[in-house]
């Protein structure tokens, strides 16, 4: 048995299956992958990486195992699943999943081609797991897939404690102790007993309130939209020759230095190498935002920057016009044994809604350009996206009074 | 300059009044004054004090005061203040708050005359400030009332956190820096400045999630209720011969030797000595309780149990009935700058009135009695109160299903 | 099965015969007896008790059963003496234990009777175990008596990560987690592991350093004369009618209460109240002290007190001489695995010896008195013991220029 | 003035020259190097960077210079200085030093030029301060020199308590506001003030403590072994085109990209992206190690590992000689007040010989290699070196009981 020091949760013992599966390459990989991405541009200490995440995941999948009784294969199969869920990733994590996610149909690499080949694949099969279980357990399938991948998974409990750990930002910290304890299966799906309405809140509101100031905070949209402003780039330059295949297998290292390296993604390479990042020419409330902008395809996003860059008289690659999807929260459908029956956390607590409607007010579009065409851009893009802003005002951030609730550091 | 290393703020720096008031009597006996009362019955690490707490509030009214750059004799005055806002309180705290107003018809001792008196009144004086002065803030009169007494009190931001570290429930968990960095005064109201609904939300979700973790936990109920009940008795035992502004002015340890020592409470004292608690008998939502109950005065509240007993065939001590007043969020009103005016928060944020919903859909009614008659006084409770309760379930504990939503550590 | 929040070990689960120990009347005292006794006057935040750190070592001695992989009746025994350990504790924890031992010939209260008799004895032949053996393992015997009370036990291990945290002084910090995960018995000895010298060292240093920090710190050692003189006079006073018996039994209220109740200590309850401390007349280097005053026991340290009143003209009760005992070091005996024997933690590490060398030079002579008498009583001790100290200084606090190495807070 | 969240300190406060310098490309260039190279092979959370730590070092040097009351464009010299102190570290920090000392003769980029240079020296000319005066602080000259770089300097207690926290370590908590607040200039030098020889001393022990769990510990100093190899490789050939002068300017990632992309170095870089790492074929006590070894420069030790490899049968590339230098205490001549004069802490506290001690017992030279040549390397190695290793047990581990004193993790 290995024991590993983890800033989290101190010791973790690593055994079995588990043990013999650290040391193959695409688990290591992970130490090189930021799990934050471009937010330790925001929180200078938000280096932490996937793998001791992995690690965290898997420590809280044994506890729960323990909790719920569950032994033999079917366990094994879970702490594999556990430690291996995020061998998927690309660089940065999740900063360029969507435009991997056009090129190759998927936001991640195939798990399923992942966990049958190279040495994983032995391991798996020596210790006489078969590959595609793992595989579906990690997608979230069936209901220990719940326990991996669902609205009460470990992965969640893992990252809301140990990025609250790394930004130093107080908001994630949920009991994940308590939270497991009150684990159970009904009617084949995972459920917190009953009782624990306000438990299942916790989550919700510890997510609640690290988007804002964390993973939605706008220098990390912005240096985000950057970075894969420059992934797309370096796709499409034939001197650098890389496909999204080859992307999503890079590390964090392969992917700065290739940016740094290809002619045609130097100048944004240097911009987040040296952090002159863009800025906000436009934020604006998506309410402000007529309906097509909102619903627009990648195409179309293209074609409104190029019209906004045109209408600006300025360089095509200097806008970037930034449309975050329609808010989620996978924790409303949280179960909770309430009266003796399985129901949705939505249904029981008002704090579902009220979230939800927090989230849609803070939901922003985001047009940015260099620090110093920020007045044209933004005046440009107002016209273009027919958005109802005082001219004059455009190209100072909108941060809509009291709506920009991120913390503050490294904004300007 | 005293430097006085804290658990919560590391080193605390005193100087001035405050290190002149810190060695008088007054200040001194909160060392002694458990700043949670019973609820370390649930958490046995919440014993920290009044007077650490008080060491707190004075750290960060320090703070607000330098970022709000108020210097002088005003500065010196909040400092005193915030030193100085809990001299009044009683043993344990706000447990017995509602027995002593009925009695001296205040909750606390009386802080203008505390003030004025005795060496606190001497090192005022001799700091040339005014006792009534410092009366006022510490009843949140003025602009700068608000910072020790208000929405936004540096009180609120040392509790949560302090409670938070000792019980080691991790829901309290505010940016108390973040806070007082964004605090302004805006035409005579302390603010938060513009950008800052989430700040002003993250204080009201936290105390929403410590209420029924902690602050409102069972156990500490009933054990407040019959600490309560065994004062009251104190207070009506000719031998004891404590009055209720004596009783005001003892420390935790000589109501827990007073009570041990009379022979009309000596049971109770036992019992909280021991931690043989009553259990819960009802436990009802209020939405199921007729509305008579719920505004009962004591003397109502008083004939109810009587009433209770008799019919259950116990005796009057037995039964305690706990109708908590309703439940109020001082956080509401909360003002932030949005759109260049001042906002309430519950203008502005939806959470206010979710939380409100939620704490409502938390009210319990509680009637207590020793475990071995809980069935017998559940009943006969029921019966006298008009409770709408299934009867064969009447002495169980009526969790409500997922709306007992506190930890269960030591609940049963 | 119990699950306790506590604010070091986050969730301790309690199980079997210590669920049921958990009620009795004994181990409840242990929650109003404070761990550090008057250390609380130094750091304001060091109100933990005697009960949340009988859970704390009840949990690493689970830990450590599991490692070592004791089970059955000889691991419940374990878990019982670990958290019965301290019962034996009179008020004000290890405050008082000279004065007890002189009186009662026991440091603490008879821990075999104590055992056997009341809820405790029922609990634990009601789990079959024999009180006998339990309190066999409370005084260290036997291999398993080493966890609980040796070199290498568990109550070390709690006490220190416990008193940092709450204190607020990082010294503290070992590491329990690997301290218990080494742990081995060799030919019936508990012993760590090979590779573990520094282990072990860390458990010493941890000591040392929290040692003039914290358990002597010289207000500490102050205050905790002054409540041994007082409750010196409690017994010797005829009205008050307390043995040294019923000492032992008190809690801290019964005791504080009890002094302020009692003529001949209300001075002294008084000045402990209000933190009127008295204040260092001498403080000297043990080598600068005549070898009588080190061996003198309790009668001869009594006529000194007396001897330099009369010298001072001022009262007997106005001079406290305090000559702590010859500094030990426990730990230099822990046993670790080296080249395939055990070795004694001295014969390995040249710390041992520079640690026991730094204890001595910081072991101090004290002579208290109120601030007033402070310089008379400075003289007139000097001259009576002998001391080689320039008579112009003689009242000053002689902190020896480097060797008062502890935190300034609160010293005067 | 920005205000950054830091996960160690929480809100850094930064302005005025700072404020600027933090947006030279050669301070974010540190967000891109890791604080503790390889040791993120044992601790796989310690990714903690330069950048977080320069922020941190700024932080403490404001608080000490706030203390020392200095103010003006002093205290702007040494603001900048600590902000600046590490620009010159090239990849993985300490790991590659001794090689581009050898290379270039100096352990870092030219801190003279660098500062002179680009951004910075334009920042730094803006703000009136000359570039030479920055660089004669970071080289730890004149007074406020010690405070950037010296035995109290600011560096060391960031980095303590920071790899601490990262590491997940509780060894290096040391307690830098306590040591602020004691430190003064005395005579030109910067020493605590009397009483403090403990405070000087807990920084003696968190080194002490830390090194062999952390800066020393046996994996990380195999695997820095390895990329120095690696990186001395890469500078070797040809094709890689790569002079010291240009390896010191890159960042982490350009590194590990450069030594995946040449051929000399590929194998060496799989094995370290895989964590496939050599093992101990000798891990001999410096004691049993021929004098001539120890003494060998450079050339000389790669001769032996020729020699080892030739005798053993094996390619040269498969044996590393790890051969450290005498161990250092920088701290030992730290300065106290004593008695009204300046002590260095050598002169007053015993532990700085034991220390010194235990360090040199745990000095040891290693022979690495693949881990299947291990005995074949570890047997040929003891005979050309002349080690007196009984054969039998050459190649395996020698962590001669309990002088191996590191926590285990991946060690294997």
């Amino acid at each position: 048995m290995k024991v590993i020091k983890d800033s989290v949760h101190d010791h973790i013992h690593v055994d079995g299956v588990a043990r013999d599966l650290l040391d193959t390459p695409a688990l290591q990989r992970l130490r090189r992958i930021k799990q934050l991405g471009t937010v330790a541009f925001v929180y200078p200490s938000a280096n932490h990486t996937r793998f001791e995440h992995s690690l965290g995941v898997y420590h809280l999948a044994c506890q729960a195992l323990e909790h719920l009784e569950v032994e033999g294969k079917r366990a094994k199969r879970v702490e594999a699943a556990a430690l291996l869920h995020d061998v998927g990733h690309g660089p940065f994590s999740h900063n360029l999943e969507s435009l991997t996610y056009r090129r190759t149909g998927r936001y991640h690499d195939d798990v399923y081609a992942l966990l049958a080949a190279g040495e994983v694949g032995e391991v798996l099969r020596e210790h006489d797991l078969e590959p595609e279980a793992i595989a579906d357990l990690v997608a979230g399938e069936g209901r220990f897939g719940q326990l991996v991948s669902g609205e009460l998974d470990v992965d969640r409990m893992d990252y809301l404690v140990r990025d609250a750990h790394h930004t130093g930002v107080p908001y994630g910290t949920i009991d994940p102790g308590r939270l497991l304890r009150e684990l159970a299966f009904v009617e084949g799906e995972l459920v917190l007993e009953a009782g624990n309405v306000q438990t299942a809140e916790s989550l919700l509101v510890a997510r609640a309130l690290m988007n804002p100031a964390v993973y939605s905070h706008s220098v990390a949209r912005i240096s985000k939209a950057m970075l894969r402003r420059a992934a797309e780039r370096l796709l499409d330059a034939p001197e650098a020759d890389v496909d999204a295949v080859t992307l999503q297998r890079m590390d964090d290292a392969d992917l700065l230095v290739a940016l740094r390296s290809c002619e045609a993604t130097a100048d944004l390479s240097r911009r987040l190498d040296e952090r002159t990042l863009f800025k906000r020419a436009v934020w604006a409330e998506i309410d402000a935002v007529p309906g097509g902008v909102i619903e627009a395809d990648h195409e179309k996003i293209r074609s409104f920057e190029r019209e906004i860059a045109d209408r600006a008289g300025v360089d095509d690659e200097d806008v970037i016009l930034d449309v975050p999807g329609r808010p989620s929260m996978t924790e409303s459908t949280s179960r909770v044994m309430v009266s003796g029956e399985i129901r949705r956390l939505e249904q029981q607590s008002p704090l579902v809604e009220a979230l939800r409607a927090a989230q849609y007010s803070q939901w922003r579009l985001g047009v940015y350009s260099p620090e110093r065409l920020r007045d044209r851009v933004g005046q440009a893009a107002a016209e273009v996206l027919g958005l109802d802003i005082d001219g004059a005002l455009v190209s100072e951030v909108r941060n809509g009074d009291g709506l920009e609730t991120t913390l503050d550091q490294f904004v300007d």
